[in-house]
């Protein structure tokens, strides 16, 4: 139960699910809210890494394209939009892979929600030397 | 290329998909549109199943764990929830997969969606007979 | 300008407003804030209806297909999507315009805001005996 | 620092939140996911109540106002809106402040989240035997 | 019935429909998924254009001032309003319109969903050297 | 009763709200739509400024915070969640209640508007030369 897991073992599992999912652009992010919100630091760290992330049902990549279907569909969070895209092809989705799960969510949240998926794509990949035909098969 | 699929193919996949992951929720939705929206009903079956979901990059399992976190995250369609938590189970995820994309929108879309979707969930569970305790691993 | 008009004039245009295009419907909705909330029922007369429906620029069937078409895409109206279903049939909207411009939301707000505002709108036909047929020309 | 706070002190403290805002209603949330998913009650409890609403920095009234807020803006979360509606009144907010920040999201989410926001707090109040009129002031 | 369709009909249809409605600014769209997304281009004339928009019940102006307002009112599709903004134009609605549904939704979706609507509508009429008096009638 | 304010009460009383809680910032809004869309300009001073925040049931820091806490969690809004944050500091709230406000939306909306609202507070504290240090107790 999480209310026998000491905290420093949150702190540590969160430390290092955040490395291997969103490497540096999550940890820009940690950083960016030391002076501010450390608070909010803490938290990503500890439950949204520790203790979400860390659960042993899902496969990182799994988790990571649901993430990035979610935030397509929501539309109006596109800078963390970028850091799960990135944080899907660090733990070895497919670009083509990613691509699809955007594409589908012109389904479920209509095109432009689609769209600016794939723009963001577009941006993450470009940023990677990543070839958008590779991504798109086309 | 789509534009070179002839429009029976689609039908044709869409008919197969549509069976496949919504099984007779799915069907119960198209019947339900033949006289007030015909067209819609076409639409759901050529584009949603037979041109989206129809596309080779993804298994059917991570499309639908997919559109479950996306609906979850929006929390304006829970009909359409409850149809998708059932077709995750039709193509073979397993009860607990589910409830653990549903938990992670708590990170992306706060607990309330987090709470609705653990809701439709149990609702699907109990009609299918489901023990949520396997789900929850509890 | 606005703030020449005298405030009864704007009370006044907004009940003609409101019993033209809402009738019983919008009537019940301003009864029922009597006691909780008087001034959202003042509002809703003065500002919603008074300005902002009362302004000549557009024909009132233009504007309900254009709330209709926000309300299904937001998907988190229901009571007053239908009540402007309603509104649309009561200022002379042809049944299948409205169907046509929820089909429409499937494009921009995703299939699952069109299947629920052709939900609401079977509700609101099915009250006034339109045969659903007529609307959808199925 | 959350990061030095023993697990066992953020259950307690969240415990006692928990208890304090929500009462009841809380309490039947976290009882109902013990079999399905009882990670997200404890997440609630540790996380939600035992780390952010027991930040010192602001009052439970005005927590719970600020929640109350966003619930009504989001109009996709009316299970919880009701139980955050009791909430603050088990913190001691007047009912007519309740409604004042309800009517507010008029503003900024538009009437129809305001509409089911005074529809939420009707049932509440009446719930509780709360006179509709001393809230409105009508 | 769609289904009796030939898919290059669709493809003609849609190609007519978006050169009609969205210009350059469509073509742009389109062109810029063909690496990336080609088949995300295809729905957008196959099913959006041929299928949707090409739909005979409604005139293309009332069609775009849907569109308007359903993207006005979400908020979250800032470039795709704006395209849209340009295609009610293109098809002949009057800039004053256009202005009258982007602050009909101040109504339903709140004051900066229309605050960030007209701010979109000034950068489209600028591009195009409308006078925004004109469309204010300020 | 608002239908026997008389107009010119409404507007001076917007006014005097507007210049007190939003400042140059509100001003400058006002002003920007004078050309385009004037009567929306009349709507933000008449109605919500002079009817929805002049009520006296809740005072003007309050009020931000719940103006904060939506536009956070919508996420959508972020110029005007930038002047409501501003706002929130002219009224007189502490710079650390805002903060918390934001935090808290962690909850409810999820992290990413969450993220997206300390970059807001970052921006405007940054404008302003308040030490973020102060904000966040970091």
């Amino acid at each position: 139960m999480a209310s026998q897991t000491p905290e420093n073992d949150r702190r540590a599992r969160g430390e290092a699910a955040l490395t291997e999912i969103a490497g540096g652009a999550g940890r820009n992010v940690i950083d960016s809210l030391r002076d501010i919100a450390p608070e909010l630091a803490d938290w990503i760290l500890d439950f949204s890494y520790g203790d979400v992330f860390s659960r042993p049902g899902l496969d990182y990549c799994t988790r990571e394209l649901a993430t990035v279907a979610a935030l397509t569909a929501m539309g109006n969070a596109q800078p963390q939009l970028k850091v799960h895209i990135g944080g899907a092809l660090n733990v070895g989705c497919e670009p083509a892979a990613i691509i699809d799960v955007i594409l589908q969510m012109a389904v479920y949240a209509g095109f432009p929600s689609a769209l600016n998926g794939v723009a963001a794509a577009r941006e993450v990949f470009d940023d990677r030397g990543i070839d958008p035909r590779v991504a798109g098969k086309g």
